[in-house]
C-alpha cells in the first residue's frame, strides 16, 4: 500500500476488507507506516500476522500493544538502530533482546513470534547465506521460534534465480527454517519446499509429494 | 561389467582401455570381482577411484594391497558384517574402523579415503535421509574426510525423481558431501550443485553459476 501521495491507512483498510470478501486465507499486514498498521488490524477479522517489527525501542513501544490488542502475531527482524549484524551469533544476541521484548515485556506468545533472520544477496557477499543458515540454527536451537525470510533476497541480481531459490529453501528447512515470504506460483521453488517436507520426515510415506505430483500431472492431461 | 558368464576380469580390462583411449578423465573401478578389480587398476593409466570395500575383514584383506599397490583411492561404505548400521553415530564407529583399517593398518594417505556415508530411500523409511545428513555432518567434523554417495537412492520409487534429489543434493552439500554418484546429465541436479557451491561461498562472485547460465542460454540459442 506504499504509494506516495496515498492515505496508506485508508488505503489498507480498505484493501483489507476487499481481500477478506474473496477469501478466508489468513492475512499478513505489511506497512512501515504504524497508523496503517492500526487501520488494518482493526479492519482485519481473525488472527493476523504484522510484517514487522526491528529491535529498535521507539518501533517496538509503537507496534506491540498494537499488535497485543489484536492478538495477532508479529515477524521480528533481528536488526536494531545500528543496522544489520554482519554475524549470526550478534544476531541471536538481537534476538534475544527481541523476545525479552516481545514476549518478557508486552506479554505476546511465543508461538505468535516469527522471527526473520534476514536472508541477503550471495551475489554481493559470498559469506551472506552461510551467515542467514547459522542464524537460524541458531534460533532454532536456542528457541525453537518460528521464522520467516525473503527467499528472493539470496538471488538478488543473480540468473537463473528460481534454481538457486530452490536450493536455498531446501537448505534453510534443514537448518530449521519454518516458513518463507516466496513466489508461490513458481513451481520450481514451491516443489523445493514440498521435498524439503518429504526429506525431513514431515510428509511421511510422501503422501504429499505424491498427491502434488497427480496434481501436476493432471494439470497438463 | 557385471554381465552373468562373462570373464569380468577380461572386460573391465578392456573397457578401461577402451575409454582410455578417448578421454583423459579419471575414471571409477567398479567392481564387486576382486580379480575384476585387479585387471581395471592393472590397466589402468592414471590414479584410480576403487568402488569399493566395506568394513568387512575378508573384503578389506583383499582389496586393501591392491589399492595401496596402485596408489589408487577408495570408496569406503560405512557397513560391515552385521548389515547398514541403523544410526548416524554407528555409521561414524565403522567410519572409524575403515580409516584404522585402510589408513593405519594398509598405510592408505586420508585424502585417498572416499566415504560413502550410505543414502537410502527415503519412501521406504522416513527418517532414512536425515540419518544419511547427520552421518555426513559427523564424519565432516570428525575426520574431514571427502564422501560420496549413490544420490538417486534417496528418490527410489518416488515420482518427480530430479526435484527431489536436487533438494537431496544441496542439503547434503550444506552437511558436508563433497561429491556424489549421480547422473550429470540431468540439469535439474546439476544446478542443484552449482547452486549450493554459490550459497556456501565455493564459488566467489558467482563466476561458475553466471558462467554455466550463458551457456545454457547459448546453447538454446
Amino acid at each position: 500500500m506504499g504509494v506516495p501521495l496515498t492515505d496508506e491507512a485508508e488505503l489498507l483498510a480498505g484493501a483489507v476488507r476487499l481481500v477478506q470478501e474473496h477469501t478466508d486465507l489468513p492475512l499478513c499486514i505489511d506497512s512501515s507506516v504504524v497508523e496503517a498498521l492500526e487501520a488494518g488490524l482493526a479492519a482485519y477479522e481473525g488472527k493476523a500476522l504484522v510484517n514487522s517489527v526491528t529491535c529498535e525501542e521507539d518501533r517496538l513501544e509503537r507496534v506491540l500493544p498494537l499488535v497485543k490488542e489484536h492478538g495477532a502475531a508479529i515477524i521480528c527482524l533481528v536488526n536494531d538502530e545500528t543496522g544489520i549484524p554482519a554475524t549470526a551469533e550478534d544476531r541471536l544476541e538481537v534476538c534475544k533482546r527481541l523476545v525479552d521484548a516481545v514476549h518478557g515485556r508486552y506479554e505476546i506468545p511465543l508461538e505468535d513470534i516469527v522471527v526473520d533472520p534476514l536472508a541477503m544477496t550471495v551475489g554481493a557477499d559470498p559469506q551472506a547465506v552461510l551467515t542467514t543458515l547459522e542464524t537460524i540454527r541458531l534460533i532454532r536451537d536456542e528457541f525453537g521460534l518460528n521464522m520467516t525470510l525473503g527467499a528472493s533476497n539470496v538471488s538478488f541480481g543473480l540468473p537463473s534465480r528460481h534454481a538457486l531459490g530452490a536450493g536455498f529453501l531446501a537448505v534453510a528447512s534443514y537448518a530449521g527454517l519454518t516458513s518463507a515470504i516466496m513466489d508461490a506460483r513458481n513451481s520450481q521453488t514451491v516443489d523445493a519446499c514440498r521435498a524439503a517436507d518429504l526429506l525431513f520426515a514431515r510428509d511421511e510415506w510422501a503422501m504429499n509429494w505424491i498427491a502434488a505430483h497427480r496434481q501436476a500431472e493432471a494439470a497438463r492431461a
